[in-house]
């Protein structure tokens, strides 16, 4: 078995506090005599210091607290992973959650890190906190340790931030469309509510504008931001044979538009143009390429570890909250096509 | 501001162990009247306990740890996602780890949860520790707080345990193909030492041997039992045109075989019958529907909680450990055809 602290207090005949006083060097009224027994008895049990014990004297349990909405998108447990490594190396223990996309459970979450006493907090918000986002902001502001909001931008609340653009995300991908000529080009939405993929329409329209193509409301659905809304809502869209491309605001979306297109036996590219949005883990094992917008996670994840490691050395009076904003990427592969070549 | 234990104990003039004590009708010598004190400031600040509050009472904080081996593994991740849910519900708060398939991180984070205080631990354990199972089986069997090994089944150690049969599977995968009348029936295997996939490959050559099949090592490669080895490992079996069939160790060096047949533009069932194994998330996001065994990881995660709620209450002592067998189950999709087919 381990040595653990408590072994050398009470070989010693002190408490463990005394103990890691002494092995931190810390100030202490412990006779030197005492500390000289204290090392020696450490020394000889072999001990080796864990991270709680450290923060006994440190008032740093070098514990994180990271909270996901939903650990079976591959986007948040690579950016679980990610994180638990990158601070793993600076010797932080990261305690992963999963808010399960509840905004009551983010809040339970939230208060049981606190009371396990993580040193700071990193938070992926639930969609679902979308809908009551002033009393999140007002709960975040309350918040006594320091945390970093991750892949959401509030404006309103002053701490640090790290998002992607989802408008220049939207935007690379409708420009590619429209670079290689289409023009009668649907977009596959989430519901409104869920901002991140509202703003990937908005880039859509955007784009759009810009290359003079009038908004049509007919070449847009909009699905549950999941498989089967994609499967279901794409079904009026791959029937409206104007249509030569399509957007959807996620891959898990279009993973059922694909399913879709394959029953409905319109072929792609070479019918109908598709990009999608998170260059996904199962975007990279599917037989065909996939054209997607990627959201780089381990990039996103040295940020926000960055960020959180100066949150929690600086002086917070004279610290200036960073909202760092990630550039999105277009990733081209084998399901857009020029139109030409769907009209050939 | 939420209110803490500490804010009544501050007003009351007393420790915050004593609010837990009285809070919790535990005994205690404090007088009737500092009780009924006590609880009138917690009712008109409105407290509402928290887990590690009790904990302070109990003795126990409400805390499990639970580590997987990777997050990025969509049965895994599922599987912490059930867990932490089931657990919720039954007022226990749930931390997440990834060893990233390490076995000496596996060791530092079993630590760091002790450390902290959890109640117990679900653990399932990394692929690299059968490299050293000895040394593994050791470690565990010294842990001071009860646990549950997941998918894993280890006779020699003294604990609950849930798992699959892993030999059962691959013998259904193979039994599935046999029936459909294949006899040139080829294996993707996994390293040996990854004894869970080992084993499908053993149901494989017990299902031959049954059905009067001779084993041939030419139809049999070794892939890293990721996409990557599928795709890879699979090009020699797969110019082997004597082969009609095709079962891999996971699904993930099915998608990787997929692609691969795809490119060499193998017709998928029409030319090789392929069957997979876990029956993943992606598996049923692919544009066909994958033959594949089905590991149910609601199952597993409700039999895991519940043997360690046992645990928790149960007087060690009395207390026999189980060793529960799961079964997997054949899910039949469009990637198997009769072998009639095949040479039609």
């Amino acid at each position: 078995m381990r040595v653990r602290m408590k072994d050398i207090a009470a070989r010693a005949g002190v408490s463990e506090t005394a103990v890691s006083l002494v092995l931190n060097d810390k100030p202490t009224r412990i006779s030197e005599e005492k500390k000289k027994e204290i090392k020696k008895i450490a020394a000889e049990l072999n001990y080796r210091p864990n991270m709680l014990a450290r923060g006994l004297a440190t008032n740093s349990t070098k514990t994180i607290g990271l909270i996901v909405p939903d650990l079976e998108n591959s986007f948040f447990a690579s950016l679980a992973k990610e994180v638990s490594q990158i601070l793993y190396q600076d010797n932080y223990f990261t305690i992963i959650e999963n808010s399960n996309d509840h905004q009551k459970l983010e809040f339970s979450l939230i208060e049981e890190l606190i009371n396990i006493g993580v040193d700071g907090l990193l938070i992926a918000l639930s969609n679902e906190s979308f809908l009551e986002k002033e009393k999140v902001i007002a709960h975040l502001a309350s918040l006594s340790i320091p945390y970093i909001l991750l892949d959401r931008n509030y404006q309103e609340l002053s701490c640090d931030q790290v998002y992607f653009d989802n408008r220049r995300g939207g935007y690379l991908a409708t420009q590619h469309l429209l670079e290689l000529g289409h023009r009668q080009i649907g977009f596959l939405k989430a519901p409104d509510y869920i901002e991140n993929a509202n703003e990937r329409f908005l880039g859509y329209r955007a784009a759009l504008e810009e290359y003079g193509v009038e908004f049509s409301s007919e070449l847009v659905a909009t699905g549950d931001y999941k498989f089967v809304g994609g499967y279901e809502k794409s079904l009026k869209l791959l029937e409206n044979k104007k249509l030569t491309a399509l957007v959807t605001a996620n891959d898990m979306m279009l993973f059922g538009v694909l399913k879709r297109a394959q029953e409905l036996n319109r072929k792609i590219p070479e019918e109908l143009s598709v990009v999608g949005y998170d260059h996904s883990q199962i975007a990279q094992m599917y037989p065909i390429k996939i054209t997607t917008i990627e959201q780089d996670v381990v990039k996103l994840s040295r940020k926000a570890c960055g960020l959180l490691k100066n949150n929690l050395i600086a002086d917070k009076q004279r610290y200036d909250n960073q909202q760092i904003c990630l550039e999105p990427k277009l990733i081209i592969g084998e399901t857009t096509i020029g139109v030409d070549s769907v009209f050939n």
